[in-house]
Formats: C-alpha cells, structure tokens, sequence
C-alpha cells in the first residue's frame, strides 16, 4: 500500500487486503501456538492446543487456495490487531506464577484469538458472496465453522474449571 | 504491574487486571465512535453507530459498578489488544476512497471490535461466577449480550450489501 495514497478502489481491493492481512495473522497464531502447549498445565487444554496447531495449518493451506482461486500469490500484510492480541498475551502470561490460573489467561488469550478469527472470516465469506465468489465462500465458512467450535471448546475448559472452583 | 515480578497470584488478580484491560478498551471505543459515526454514509450504519455510542457510554458505567462490587477504584491498564485493533481500521480506512467500499470496511472494523469485547465479557462473566461473584456475573452478561446483540445488527447491514450487489 502506497504513502498518501488510496489503494483500495473497489471491494475486491478491500477482499483481497484483508485476505492477506488474516494470512499474516494465521501464521503468527502458527508460531504462537506452540509456546502455548508448551504453557499448558492442564492436559484437555494442551491436546486442545495441539489439535489447533494441526488444524491452523490446514486453514493455512486453505487460504492459499482462496488466493489462488482468485488468481493471486498468497501473500501477507501487517495486521497490527493480531500483533497486539499476542502482545497482551504474553505480557498476562508473563505476569503469572500459579499454573492453574496460566491457564485461564491461556484459554482466554486463546479466546480472544478465536473471536478475531471469527470476525475476519465472517467479512471475508460476506465479500465473496457479494463479489461472486461461491468456491471461495465456501472455503471461508468451513474455516468460519473450525473456528467457532474451537471457541466453543475453550468454554467448555473455562467452565469445568468454574465447576470444579464450585465443587471444591 | 512491576518489572521482572509476577504480579498476578491468583484468579482475583487476573479477573481485576483483565477488568482493567477491557476498561481502557471501552473508552478507547468511545473516542473512537464518533469518528465512525462521522465516516460511515449509510443511513442506517450512522444510526448503528450512534445508537452503539449511547449504548457503550452505559456499559463502561456498568464496569465502574464491577469495580465497586469488588471494593476497587475504576482504573484502566494498557490494552496493546484493542489498540492494535482500532490503528488497523485506522489504516485501512485511510487507503478506501469510495463511500460504500468504505462502509464496508468500517463494518468490519467494527465486528473485530465487538468480537474482542465478546471474549473478554465471555471471559469475564466466567471468572465471576468461578470467584463466587454473582451480581458481577449478571452485570457483565448483560453487556455481553448486547455487544452479540450489536454484532449480529452489524452483520445483518453486510448481508443487505451482499443481497443488494445480487439483485444489482
């Protein structure tokens, strides 16, 4: 993108930027996720992050799909909210010493990743249903519904912790 | 929080730390709307605007009532998170020249801004209840609700650019 300049003219500029700018996201998340197993204590919470390692790198290949349907080199572009989402991550998780409460700010980092992710693939599956685009679309909402049920998941490990918090 | 030390012990500390983050986000949010209300051409988007301004001026004072039922003073902490969030739509508005092309960029900008909020709410009305804090529970499911409330609202405006582009 130019200096001074509007580069996005059309929707298809705008499709194509925020393609990119989920890219780049998705391969931070990438490098993020195994610092997260790593953080883990708890086992459900480590598999869940392992599983989404496997899975990102699927939705990885995906997007470069999606690139190339659309006659395009995947490529990235700086996404300064997914930086500053792992910034804040790490600096909570930095913060703390007991490992049951890393993991609550684990899952929620996590959560506030999934939620991101959410929200870009929503656009991105609208755009290209409005530029025509139905094999994209579809390639967009199977990543759409992936990240959902990851979401879901994280729920479901922050509130057996509220039940066993309850329990005890 | 101190350098080199671990500042959160435990669940207590981590749910006033992330009470804190989503403090700063909510005003940073409101410094931010009516700039949007200002960019946005459709109609019906302005009024969303407005309507979501009013609607976050209410929820930052429901926060202030967290704060009070936990005996602390309202006080906001860096959110490198929302902060990364709001310079991205900053930069991407910059680069669109065409008005609907624009509205639709400002819709997704703000579906990333309700999707943060969506998860630290989700996160925090779990913490709530896990402290044994009930009528802060209640309170910040309120506003969770209506942030999904918004973001629904926001992808029904999305959907009637892509029915639109249809029937074009």
């Amino acid at each position: 993108m130019g200096f001074f300049s509007k580069d996005i003219k059309n929707m298809d500029d705008l499709f194509v930027h925020t393609l990119r700018d989920i890219y780049y996201a998705e391969r931070q998340i990438l490098s993020t996720l195994p610092e997260m197993v790593e953080k883990a204590s708890d086992p459900q919470l480590k598999q869940a992050f392992q599983s989404h390692l496997v899975e990102t790198k699927n939705q990885v290949g995906r997007l470069e799909k999606v690139f190339r349907l659309h006659r395009q080199e995947p490529s990235g572009v700086d996404c300064p909210a997914i930086d500053g989402i792992i910034e804040e991550a790490d600096e909570v998780a930095g913060e703390v010493d007991d490992n049951s409460v890393l993991d609550a700010a684990l899952i929620a980092a996590a959560q506030a990743v999934e939620h991101y992710e959410i929200s870009r693939y929503g656009t991105l599956k609208q755009w290209a249903l409005q530029l025509g685009m139905k094999d994209a679309a579809r390639l967009l909402d199977q990543t759409l519904q992936e990240e959902k049920k990851t979401d879901v998941a994280l729920t479901s490990l922050a509130e057996a912790a509220v039940n066993l918090a309850a329990a005890a």
